[in-house]
């Protein structure tokens, strides 16, 4: 738990519409006169960026092997913590990120079969005493996820492009993860309207008691 | 331990001769009809090197983190020794590595002062099964090491721009590690002169019985 500031993480498996959610909390929070801090894993910064391209795009001819995939966004995640998050939270303020543990325990833990104490040993190291206060899962079943993806004509990137088995396993390991944490893990329906989704992500913050809206 | 092919590693500090000594013993094994693997870290793959180039080259404006430096080690090494050094040794073929799992030991746990138990987790989820046979450590003294890189006029790396207290604690860490290890580290002073080291690496190896030398 966060001393001062609030930290935030959403979680879900591919066109979930976390960005959106995170756009319109953001919005109604900078209402409130807050300056929400917005970041994504892996990413948010310089080498965070560099690992993000190498892990989307991985090179020619050569398969990432697991292993070293869930040390790359451990990597990400190691330096977005201690360069980025943890000063926010020093200084008070709200971090929001798109993505943080709970995709390497699901992904590749979960999913890419690596067994659950090394993610969780992995985990622990990257992140320090940084957990999330809370985190927002929007879950979706893999047809609707898919037509989303379709319909939005998007590129898929190296792991969009996994097969209808590893995103059941995902959302799988990500239904588990929101049982086995409900102190921390709020499940949310993603097929609902996606204003109904924020106002009850909205509802949620406020009823934390540690932020003050207007 | 290797089944079939060896896995040589060679440790040491900058400047300490891993090169000279990996060129000399692999035109030995070369004269005698082995074709050895040589591959060196960060790196070997080609997403290890582009790992490399983060490591040594930190972006801009940014420090890299201890954390993030040893995951990024590690992440390269797990991808290495999976798609290169297992099939190779599983072929009988000889690997010969510069730099393996006790730079990090060293360099990111005793001279970044990680936790032990840390490193030696992470090391162990990265190299699996995968440990060397044996490893050469050349051990130099600060002052030397110094000398040499600046008679070299070598522009110094991210890592090698270190303070001297950095490598002291270098030097520390790796003769420890070869008091620990003496069932697989041998221990060479690294100012003697380079055909002599490499006469006794070359004896070691044919000691093992497990190398033809004609």
């Amino acid at each position: 738990m966060s001393q001062k500031g609030l930290f935030i993480t959403f979680e879900g498996s591919e066109a979930c519409g976390k960005s959106t959610q995170i756009k319109m909390l953001a919005e109604s929070l900078r209402k409130s006169g807050h300056e929400p801090l917005l970041l994504r894993e892996p990413g948010g910064t310089v080498a965070g960026e560099a690992i993000r391209h190498l892990l989307q795009h991985a090179p020619e001819g050569e398969a990432l092997t697991p292993e070293a995939e869930l040390l790359l966004f451990a990597a990400s995640r190691a330096q977005l913590v201690r360069e980025k998050i943890l000063p926010a939270l020093a200084a008070g303020r709200i971090v929001i990120c798109d993505r943080f543990l709970d995709s390497t325990t699901v992904y590749q833990g979960v999913a890419r079969r690596i067994p659950a104490t090394d993610t969780a040993r992995i985990n622990a190291f990257a992140v320090g005493e940084c957990m999330p206060d809370i985190t927002f899962l929007l879950d979706l079943d893999h047809e609707t996820s898919v037509a989303r993806m379709q319909s939005a004509n998007r590129k898929l990137d190296r792991i969009e492009r996994e097969s209808g088995d590893f995103f059941q396993a995902v959302r799988n390991g990500y239904l588990s993860l929101a049982r086995e944490n409900t102190d921390r893990v709020v499940l949310l329906a993603a097929y609902q309207p996606a204003i109904e989704i924020a106002a009850t992500i909205r509802k949620t913050v406020q009823a934390m008691g540690r932020v003050k809206w207007v």
